[in-house]
């Protein structure tokens, strides 16, 4: 019998559910003081069960927003709650963090919410910003796993799980228990963490395959040698890539401030113009150098170097890069 | 490239998407006049996804409640609008549905729903109710795509796919164009109906893997005959199963209204009682024919008989009801 035609009931499936949750509380070290959720949906559905949980009976929550997808969480809150953007690198177009000495936190806010990697800017938090009593909440979909997690310095770690742990049509939330246990009158029963914790994410059929297939790259990470070995590896393939950007004497440019540069996506451009960037992706896709044109929003190139992108990847990439400029130049 | 890997925005996985929206028009004959929607969770997202768009001002809504499911849509609901069970089969322990005749519709009701096929009962609509002018919904989970649909005569049709269709992680809406468009304020943005309309379900990352199965599962469905060539294949491996049942002199039982009884759920009891109930059980597991145990709230046993179930399963099942019974009598 197949993962995808078991009862999400039987014995065999409730082992798989239950090695999975137990792989990742080891690979990440999850204290036990935190609920680990397997829910269905992707990072955008959290945008609104966060703050129905959070905040049931309303209140400020504080957004740091340095990108895209802040911007969709912060929108998605305001529908249930008063919403604050205490900083924004909306200036830079979203090319680098603010200072967090910046911030304009509100007192007694109820959460802090950051985008821990913005996919379409290419901007990554380096270090887990301190706020205090405020609980952090961080948007991890697409940096999951990608390096060690200091969970207790988060209430509450959320992420759609297609770019680093399995397919798509699930999120990862890991959240302190103190922090849940109400909701807002409006929640749907599926959008209630509480009652998705007493029922071990399996309140009604849960994505059974894709729970199966997460836990598989549970395994494998923690095969690898864990999150800090993951890091090093992904250290090593974007300073392959940002060295060939850097190194091109201006040819490739990368848009983002160096020390927030995102380990997971790397935006550039071409110093050559917009026509030389078309024919840089067509001449690229021919060689099977697949999905690398960057957002509308920004433009030029992106490459997306998730856990499962080898280093031959990135190398064939940068190989091509100074081909191209070779004959472009 | 595994579909697990595509990007949703690229054209191979389009052209699966479009593929799959097409294929299940022509399946079910879906007309011009209602959307589709692949959408991320199961049917108990739906079960607040419903009012909140149907009803985004509130008002009525009457439930014919057949079973466990049925109870679950009308609880949710009442989050968001009042509820109103005009009819119930509770008093028979949800062994039949109750005559149309004798449901107290409510004049002005925003919509009536019905639970198509309930899986721990077994009782199963086989004719679509008229309601008039007030839109009919249907949750269909566990009878999806099993027999022919004349969708003219419904508002809204849903269900999560995990029965007959694919992976489980999905629901599939098909809902009538005019009722959409505005939804409760508190409705999460991804349960808007209209805005994954406008944005073919792919707001976000879809499940693109459970929507490629899906894709796959038309294709056989169409290749087969289409839905009047299913619900045949159906209708035999039922009847093998109830004629046993019917015919062991009653040794089994159904508990079920003959006229109701479902062509996907056949749940039944041994008339010797709860510990021959678990020998049976046992038995039964050991050759082989896994999942057979019945919900707690009805106990016995039940055989759920989906499409991908072979007429080679029932008789298997049926000779070793034979056998069993002959052993035991």
């Amino acid at each position: 019998m197949s993962v995808m035609e078991m009862s999400h009931r039987g014995k065999d499936f409730m082992k798989i559910a239950s090695e999975a949750e137990a792989d990742l509380r080891e690979l990440v070290g999850i204290p036990d003081n935190y609920k680990v959720l397997f829910l269905q949906g992707g990072a955008s559905s959290q945008f609104a069960a966060i703050p129905m949980n959070l905040a049931p009976e309303g209140g400020v929550a504080d957004f740091i927003v340095t990108g895209a997808w802040g911007k969709k969480a912060l929108a998605e809150a305001g529908k249930y709650m008063e919403t604050n953007v205490a900083a924004t690198s909306k200036d830079s177009n979203f090319s680098t963090i603010p200072d967090v000495k910046d911030w304009k936190l509100t007192k007694g806010a109820k959460f802090v919410h950051i985008c821990s990697n913005e996919t379409i800017g290419g901007v990554e938090f380096k270090d887990v910003p301190d706020t205090g009593d405020v609980p952090l909440v961080a948007d991890m979909s697409s940096n999951y796993l990608s390096k060690p997690i200091d969970v207790n310095k988060y209430g509450v770690i959320y992420g759609g799980v297609q770019k680093n742990i399995g397919p798509a049509g699930m999120a990862i939330v890991i959240v302190r228990e103190d922090l849940i246990g109400k909701v807002n009158a409006a929640c749907p029963t599926m959008f209630d963490y509480q009652l998705m914790a007493d029922n071990e994410s399996m309140y009604n059929t849960p994505p059974c395959y894709t729970m199966y297939a997460s836990g598989l790259v549970f395994k494998k990470l923690l095969k690898m040698g864990g999150l800090e070995a993951v890091e090093k590896a992904n250290i090593e393939k974007a300073k392959v890539l940002y060295d060939a950007i850097d190194g091109s004497d201006g040819y490739y440019v990368s848009p983002v401030t160096p020390e927030y540069r995102s380990l997971m996506n790397v935006p550039f451009t071409l110093s050559g113009g917009e026509d030389l960037e078309k024919k840089f992706l067509k001449e690229a896709g021919d060689l099977g150098l697949e999905s690398l044109k960057g957002h509308r929003s920004v433009g030029g190139a992106r490459a997306s170097i998730y856990n499962a992108m080898p280093m031959e990847g990135v190398q064939a990439l940068v190989d091509f890069m100074a081909e191209f400029k070779k004959n472009n130049a």
